[in-house]
């Protein structure tokens, strides 16, 4: 027989998976000594059970809730139900990870028309009764029954005018007995029952609120963003109601052990007298600060500082509690790691290893990759800065500073931010605006709070964004927003400051984020650990200087065509693929060679002894040719070639699937004289830096390779070519030839690509869309119902799939290698700088990842944590 | 040291991979004491030396050979270049596998302007050394120094206009040496040097000029057509010169044991009086039967008939010999396996049994599958045939009956031939013509016997051809072929019988074919041998049929959206799409439904108590919407929808890369009302037969499977209406539920995908596309450049790629079988009718491959002979 439900002091506190956190930490609390109301845990095993058995609880699973139950009701002394003791308790969802919000909660649960008398009468507070109960009415007609808010907040909305009152807290203890009777008539109605009385019916309805609440939408998508299994599951916390709102020597709070957005070592945290958890939450009313609690009650206030620290030595990391007084005794609620800004992690976590808790490799740790995401934008120029005046002011809701045109829709960002740096500016942001959110520098909106979805999204994306400003007027139609008076329009720049929430006319010059401080300390300690060394994709000079700042050790993937697409270089591209011949194609490319040859000089400039990955030219080429009929009209005018001609060419050069077309080393092949041009460029680009007494060594990477044969074939030309230029110059360079492997049957025959490879690049953009069979663009159509049943967890192009195109990555190594014992193997797509795919290069024993510049800080921390991880 | 040059004597005939054919039968052929002219053997080792060392023929091979040949002069007592008693030779390739016409000849080396007084002087016929001398020079300009033919041609031409005559043999040694003063004129002022007068130099040009053919793009189609590995090499045949055209006791023929196009028991040949070998194959001057030898030098046919006999049951097999009568004295210059016609090969195999010569499986061994293909098309319906005049009749060169429009050239054959049966009508046709006529239903010569180009190359095909039809006067300007005073212009239908010859205006019916005698023979013998079964790919009960009369066990692959585009339901299928609710779906489809039954239960009656598979709907629904404006407009009239909401629906159905889209299982997953009505038809069908007292078990397979997850969502909606469908008709049935494997990471994660599917199905076609990233549509564009540069030998979607597709395969079925021990495995994709690929799905243990039902009689063969070689 399994053990499903654990008193809190029968629970290992060590066991997050099993009791959740919140459930593991209650029993530690428990175990601690603390003021933890009574209570137990029904373990995350319980809710697997319930969804293997076809979302129904297991008989055993009531019977032993029950029986623990009974175990409670005896120590407290109160029965469910009762009429003069009434036994209350709290349900509570609490996963293995932290997921705020996101499932549901019913408090008050026991009450029914028997057993609020008896809370009156205990209390001697009938009207702080009525007021439980209606609220336990309607949270549980809103979560166990899904019969919706909206009938009780109309129907609340009604008696208010009725009586002539505005606020909840004015109804007498008669109005609220009104209220739950049209609250149970409502509910006889819709259920065809009367509300359930029965304070077991009503446990074991919540509890399965709670297993269901792990499955709604908004769980899903939380555990797809954040990475957890829908197999983990949640278990519940059945815990004994205790009451702030019970007075003035009653209230409720939440305290973090150091300062959450900035680290800083001090008690911080709201507390508000007389009230339940949720009405802090909700900000009907504004919280004090802790110190409040201080003045009013300092035996508990040091119990509770006490506490924290203890808790905050014990868990040896900041600590976010809960906790509720009720005339006068403190009760620990809940304790947890807490959230923080990434300025605040690096800060506490050095400070942690300064006062001797934890070590550095347990500092490395407690940081999440991702959220380093936060310190590598821009801010602005202090001196800017102090020269300008600010328009308008709104709330900080993300950090980092933003400039840019003014957009209003999210498509305008989209389409607008192809072009330009543009802000994004709205009433109020909605989920249809995330894609528009990405997009932009930052976000301006005239409404909402610190909480409101624009600055919750934009904290998660790392962008900026100054929230509720109440001065703006925007007219969306005339596509103007009137700030102070003053009238701004499309064509003006706007300068966010997301950290003061200050908003600022014009151009605001801003300046690199760098690593210093305790930032450069934790990249220090990830640098003594890791193993894989980590590059950066980069095309620029600019790209790749970024990069080196932020710790790259290389270039690991310049891709050649975005120089083709440059305004001066464009018209020689399209001459090339317009040329009837080898020798007019000659022609062209001669054009581009200069232009392609400084670019790699400046590139190896900029990276100096550090390694440079060259991609050869792969898109297909109607990607360089326009489409529209005007355009084609322009470019035979500007071409001197009939339109027909240009026309016919541009057809030609159609596919079905652009995806499985002619491109990568496909063009090499039909061209080789490209290939040709690229090979001299980087060759010769190296001898220059080479006579400047630098030493640089090309690496030229062929892609889309799916048989050896096809790299046989570009190789010979590429080191043909490198051989003449270098007998051409009389200089020798080294320089190395590898491949993509971005393509499965590259994966699948690396044993054989490898006599030919000196080094593999994953590209697993391609990969994974060859290997699932579809296409990023077209998949986007049909994978919300993938999440929506199940089917995918994870968007594969975020993470890689590490069971089918992990599978070929790990084939593709051993059997490289298998080849070419020295084989270096390294990853170029996107999912380079994810931290779950760094986590997985390094356990396939990958040399190295690359990644976009402002992830390479994530990839060295993830890299860190991969070693660690694995020890 | 590597002995690269063997005299015929020494050579080993068992060894063709290293002698070649031609140079392996003349060893055998030596060793059995025939009258074969002296020479030697250069290995194909020497070729393939020759291409590793970038096309240079090695020294050491070079002096072998002239160590070689001096024994052989020794012998025959002749010397190279000799004023007397002049050494000529022929210089002739041969690959292990036989490759008619793809390589160069060259023919009298060693003439030069000494010798070729010697052979004046020593025949006593000065025009005959003069006339080889000047063959010789064109020859050798053409092959060995690619000065081409037509410089040669027109000088003819104009001398043969300056001296009055029509014919080359009207030319006297006087003219003759005329013409060899112009051509070495033209030599010189091309080539900036003399005719090569020495014969070793003649000669080692002449060996590289063979070495060099092994790689001309002609040989290259015909390897990729015929599977064989540019690996292998062309061995050289060094032979001393025999004359056939030294006056009317000299000739020279080509015999076949058996009749090449029926498998009779007879002597079957062509023989020219006076004549060199090359006269017969060009069809300047008709030969004459073998017969006229009999009447003419009974001894040495007699001789001759001796040998042949005594050949064929050494080799076991009907041959085809080239043989020389030099004054009377019988040489032999080759013997091979004969090619045949399919009907000759049953009929020769089944005879060879009968009379003792070889067992059952050494027969079955001796059939080409693929050849097989001539006995599976349509005849003449016989009474249609009877009532049909012909307006002519030329010589019937392969057989078989053929009915198309008329095309004039193979570039407008390939074009027209996409959308109408076209026959192709030529003069005669040259190797340039290949790929037209490979796509005409049939070939009609004006010139050429049965040995002609288009007669060999048709019955290679199994293409039906009629040849050498005198009666046609062609004019390709005009586009027009006038037969006995009657002008047919492109528009009209030609019929042809390639078993009689016989010519028809217009269409006559034809009649499918039929396994019966010789045929039905060697499929029993193949039934009784093989392992794997064979199933066919059909989806109407027309085709079940056909495949049930060629052997097929059962329907591999139904593909079910094929019912969908029928006039009468596509109506219900665009409804279907264009539905905004899953209640307006479920109604279309509800139409849909009957018809849908109505089919499986046809298909069901059609394979009897055989398995039959059904996929459900695979391809993306933009297939089944119109894209053109007034299709459109149209279709919102029919449909009673606006053309603004039609136009943005069809609009939302575009995808990027459709191939990688919204289609297979994706489909079933956002609407899985369509896979219910699938369901209920496929069960509701077999319920129907049930009750008609058959017995059906139906397969239903999901396609397009990535995820182990996506299968269990479509096979639990599946389970869930079959469970239904029965519980409705109180009535139970077996069915089976599985998959294609046709993505990439099916196949990579079979173990978890045979955890949900009965069986598996490879679906090639998608795998081969997504394991190269390439679509068949799109990889037309650059895969000729493959070709030609080597980089692939082989089209991909003809055979299974054994390397990269063929290792997921294998993957696949192993993990599939660790969960599943009893997984059924088969082939679904095109790939499954190619002998090869039916030999590798042999070797990696499928239970069955599927093909058209065309090919069911190939893939029994082949299935056969995959078992027999792994023996």
């Amino acid at each position: 027989m399994t053990k499903y439900v654990y008193l809190f002091r029968e629970a290992d506190g060590k066991d997050k998976a099993k009791f959740g956190g919140k459930g593991a930490n209650l029993a530690e609390m428990t175990n601690l000594g603390m003021p933890v109301p009574d209570g137990f845990t029904i373990t995350t095993e319980a809710c697997t059970k319930y969804y293997e058995d076809g979302r129904k609880i297991n008989q055993e699973i009531i019977d032993q809730t029950f029986a623990t139950l009974a175990i409670v009701e005896k120590e407290t002394g109160k029965k469910f139900g009762d009429s003069e003791n009434p036994f209350l308790v709290s349900v509570r969802s609490g996963a293995r990870a932290s997921m705020p919000g996101m499932m549901d909660t019913i408090l008050n649960l026991g009450l029914n028309d028997v057993s609020v008398k008896g809370l009156a009468k205990k209390t001697g507070n009938p009207r702080f009764a009525y007021d439980c109960y209606r609220r336990f009415i309607q949270m549980y007609s809103d979560v166990v029954c899904g019969l919706g808010k909206s009938f009780f907040e109309v129907v609340i909305d009604e008696m208010k005018a009725a009586k002539g009152i505005k606020l909840d807290t004015e109804f007498t203890a008669e109005d609220l007995q009104e209220l739950i009777a049209k609250y149970k008539e409502f509910y006889l109605k819709e259920k065809g029952e009367e509300f359930p009385q029965d304070p077991k019916v009503q446990l074991v309805g919540a509890i399965e609120a709670v297993f269901r609440s792990w499955d709604n939408p908004r769980a899903n998508v939380y555990r797809r963003m954040n990475d957890i299994p829908s197999t983990w599951g949640t278990a519940v916390n059945v815990q004994s109601m205790v009451f702030g709102n019970m007075g003035d020597t009653s209230g409720t709070g939440v305290a973090f052990t150091r300062d959450p957005a900035t680290g800083e070592k001090k008690l911080y945290g709201e507390y508000l007298m007389n009230a339940q958890g949720e009405d802090v939450v909700a900000g009907i009313r504004t919280p004090s600060t802790i110190d409040h609690l201080k003045e009013t009650n300092e035996a508990v206030y040091n119990q509770f500082v006490a506490i924290t620290q203890k808790l905050e030595n014990y868990f040896k990391d900041m600590q976010d509690m809960e906790f509720t007084i009720e005339e006068g005794k403190l009760y620990m609620l809940q304790t947890r790691n807490g959230k923080r800004t990434a300025n605040a992690a690096i800060r506490i976590a050095c400070d942690l290893v300064d006062e001797g808790l934890i070590t550095k490799e347990e500092a490395l740790m407690k940081i999440e990759p991702k959220q380093l995401d936060e310190l590598l934008h821009p801010r602005f120029d202090t001196k800017a800065l102090k020269a300008a005046t600010p328009i308008a002011a709104g709330l900080p809701a993300s950090p980092g500073a933003a400039c840019g045109k003014i957009c209003f829709t999210a498509e305008e960002a989209m389409e607008r931010a192809k072009s330009e740096p543009v802000v994004l500016v709205r009433l109020e942001t909605s989920p249809e605006d995330i894609e528009g959110m990405n997009v932009a520098q930052g976000i301006l909106t005239a409404r909402g709070g610190r909480t409101s979805h624009a600055a919750v999204v934009a904290r998660g994306m790392g962008r900026c964004c100054v929230a509720g400003c109440g001065a703006l007027v925007i007219d969306e139609e005339a596509k103007t927003v009137t700030i102070n008076g003053k009238t701004y329009t499309t064509e003006d720049y706007l300068s966010l400051d997301g950290s003061t929430g200050n908003i600022y006319a014009g151009k605001i010059k801003t300046v690199d984020a760098e690593i210093a401080g305790y930032f450069g300390r934790i990249m220090q300690w990830a640098n003594e650990v890791r193993k894989l060394k980590v590059r950066a994709n980069a095309d620029t000079p600019a790209d790749a200087k970024t990069a080196r700042n932020f710790g790259a050790e290389g270039i690991g993937l310049c891709r050649t065509e975005h120089m083709f697409f440059a305004e001066d270089r464009i018209a020689a591209v399209r001459e090339m693929i317009i040329s009837k011949t080898v020798e007019q194609r000659e022609k062209a490319l001669a054009k581009l060679l200069p232009m392609q040859r400084d670019d790699f000089v400046k590139l190896y400039e900029a990276m100096g002894e550090y390694p440079v990955t060259i991609r050869f030219l792969d898109p297909p080429l109607h990607e360089f040719v326009p489409t529209k009929h005007e355009d084609i009209v322009a470019l035979a005018k500007e071409m001197n070639v009939s339109y027909e001609e240009l026309k016919e060419t541009i057809d030609g050069l159609h596919e079905f699937n652009p995806m499985l077309g002619h491109r990568g080393c496909r063009l090499a092949v039909t061209y080789p004289e490209i290939a040709v041009m690229q090979t001299r460029a980087v060759i010769e680009a190296a001898l220059i830096r080479k006579a400047a007494g630098a030493s640089v060594i090309p690496e030229i990477m062929i892609p889309l390779v799916g048989d050896v044969k096809e790299l046989k074939y570009v190789k010979e030309i590429v080191v043909k070519t490198a051989e003449e230029v270098m007998a051409e110059k009389g200089e020798k360079i080294e320089y190395h030839v590898g491949t993509m492997i971005e393509i499965p049957r590259a994966a699948l025959t690396a044993g054989d690509i490898a006599t030919e490879a000196e080094f593999f690049s994953f590209g697993t953009n391609d990969l994974t869309q060859m290997t699932y069979g579809f296409s990023r663009d077209d998949a986007a159509k049909f994978l919300n119902d993938y999440y929506d049943k199940k089917i995918f967890e994870q968007d594969p192009f975020q993470k890689v799939d590490q069971i089918g195109v992990g599978k070929l990555m790990k084939m593709a190594v051993a059997d490289g290698r298998a080849t070419r014992p020295n084989l270096k193997c390294g990853i170029c797509g996107e999912h380079g700088g994810d931290p779950s795919t760094v986590e997985f290069c390094n356990s396939i024993g990958l040399n190295y990842v690359s990644c976009s510049p402002f992830r390479v800080p994530i990839a060295i921390l993830a890299a860190a944590q991969a070693v660690l991880k694995q020890k």
